[in-house]
C-alpha cells in the first residue's frame, strides 16, 4: 500500500513526525525551492529521501485532483495505533486520559479539522471505526495539515464494544447532542478520564453508542439554526474540555 | 442589484428572515418538490414569490458553478446594518453588547463559519471593513447555511476608528492572537461589553488594529502546529465567551 499525501503541511507534518516509511518526494517541474517547498526539499533532503521532478499533470493525477501545491510525498501507509498505545501515551505524560471517539464520520474535511484541532489540545488518541468511517487518506491528512501524523488514530472494529473497554478502565465516556434539553458542557467538570464522543455529519451518534455513553452533554445554541457543522461544534468541545483541564501541558 | 442565493438553507433561512426582497424562487426542471425543496416552495407561496422552473445549466450559472441543490432565489441585495442598530439590539436585549470584529478576513468559507456560529451565541452584530475584505456574498450566505441572514452586520470604512468609537462607548475590545506569551482566553472575564477581534487567515490582525485592542488573549496550543485555522479558533472564541457570559439568552 503507497500513499500519496499532498499539500505543503501534510508533506511537511509528515517528513517532521517520521512515523511512516517515505519513498520519494515528487515536486512539480517548474517550482523553485524556496519558501515552504525549500523547507520541504531541506528536511527531504536530511532524511535523505529522494527527490524526483514530475510533469505537473502526474502531480495532479496522485493527487487525484486535489489542491496538492506541487508537493508529493509518496510514503507508506498511516501507521494506525491501538486503543492501549492511547492510554499508554496518558499514563507516560501523567494525565488522565483525554480521547476523542469519532462515531461514523463521513467528511474528510471534517475529520482534518477535528483532528489538527485534538492534535492541538494533546488528545492522547482519537478511535474510529474500521468500516462505514472515514479512514487516515491523503485528503483527511490534508486537511488535518498534517497534524493527524503526530496523533494516535486506532481504527476498531465495534466502537460501542471498544467504549465500554475503556469504561472498564474508568474512562468516562461523554456524547456531544444538538438539544436544549441537555446539560451544556461547561456544567460537568470534564478535568476527568474523558471519551468525548461525536456523531457523524447530518444523523449524529448511532442508538447504540448514545446508550452506551455515561453522560451526554450539549452545546447551547441561541439562534435560528439547529445545530452546527460537526467539525466546528467538536472543535468547540475539545477545547472546552482542555479549558476545564486547565491547559494541561501548555508551555 | 441582484444576489442569487443558492442552497438549501441558504435559500431557506433568507425566505425565513425576510429582511431581503425577493423577486422569484429558481428550481431545476426535475427537481421534485418535497423534503427542503418542499419546505422552501411552501413558504415561498407563503410569502406570495414567484416559482419558477429553469434547465439546470442556467441554475449552474446563476450560482457561479457552486453547489446549489437546484435551488437558487433572486433577491435584492444584503440589509447592511450599522453600529448604532447592533448597539441598539444589546440594548433591546437587556445585554451588554457581544461583537465580533473581522479585520480584513478574506475566504468566503471561513467567514461563513464564523457568521454562522456568531448567530449561535447570539452576538449583536459584526463589522468588517468595505474595501480589501470579505463581503456578504452569496457564497457567504451559503457558508454560514444562511444564518447571516440574521445577523447585523456592518461595513465600516476604517475599521480602527469604528473600534476606537466603540472603546468610547466603553466596550472592551480584545484581539485573539496565537503566541504562547500572551493571556489564555478563560484568564479574564468576558462577561463585559465586548468587541472581539479577529486577524485575517494567514497574517493575522494588521498593526494599527492589533495596537487598537484594549488587550491580547491567545488559544493555548500544545500540539505541533503554530496556528489554527481562523474560523476554527474563532468559533472556539465565541464560545469561550459566550460560556463566561452564563450562556446568555439559552433557552
Amino acid at each position: 500500500m503507497v500513499d500519496f499525501i499532498y499539500g505543503h503541511w501534510a508533506v511537511m507534518e509528515t517528513l517532521r513526525a517520521g512515523r511512516r516509511s517515505v519513498e520519494q518526494l515528487l515536486l512539480a517541474e517548474n517550482v523553485e525551492e524556496r519558501g515552504m517547498v525549500g523547507q520541504i526539499t531541506a528536511l527531504a533532503k536530511e532524511r535523505g529521501i529522494r527527490i524526483q521532478r514530475m510533469p505537473r499533470r502526474i502531480i495532479d493525477d496522485l493527487a487525484d485532483g486535489a489542491n496538492h501545491q506541487n508537493t508529493v510525498l509518496r510514503a507508506g501507509p498511516y501507521p494506525y495505533s491501538d486503543t492501549e498505545d492511547i492510554l499508554a501515551l496518558a499514563q507516560q505524560r501523567g494525565e488522565k486520559p483525554f480521547i476523542l471517539i469519532l462515531d461514523l464520520l463521513k467528511d474528510p474535511q471534517n475529520a482534518g479539522v477535528l483532528l489538527r484541532v485534538a492534535e492541538s489540545v494533546g488528545i492522547h488518541g482519537v478511535l474510529i471505526q474500521e468500516r462505514r468511517s472515514v479512514e487516515v487518506t491523503p485528503s483527511v491528512v490534508n486537511a488535518s495539515s498534517g497534524a493527524v501524523e503526530f496523533l494516535h488514530v486506532a481504527q476498531v472494529n465495534n466502537l460501542v464494544n471498544a467504549m465500554k473497554e475503556l469504561k472498564e478502565q474508568n474512562v468516562w465516556i461523554i456524547g456531544l447532542e444538538a438539544g436544549d434539553d441537555l446539560l451544556p458542557i461547561d456544567k460537568t467538570d470534564l478535568n476527568i478520564s474523558l471519551g468525548l464522543v461525536l456523531g457523524s455529519e447530518g444523523e449524529g451518534m448511532r442508538r447504540l453508542v448514545r446508550d452506551t455513553c455515561d453522560l451526554l452533554l450539549t452545546l447551547p445554541m441561541r439562534g435560528h439554526l439547529a445545530s452546527l457543522n460537526v467539525a466546528t461544534a467538536g472543535s468547540i468541545a475539545l477545547y472546552a474540555a482542555w479549558q476545564a483541564r486547565g491547559w494541561e501541558g501548555w508551555k
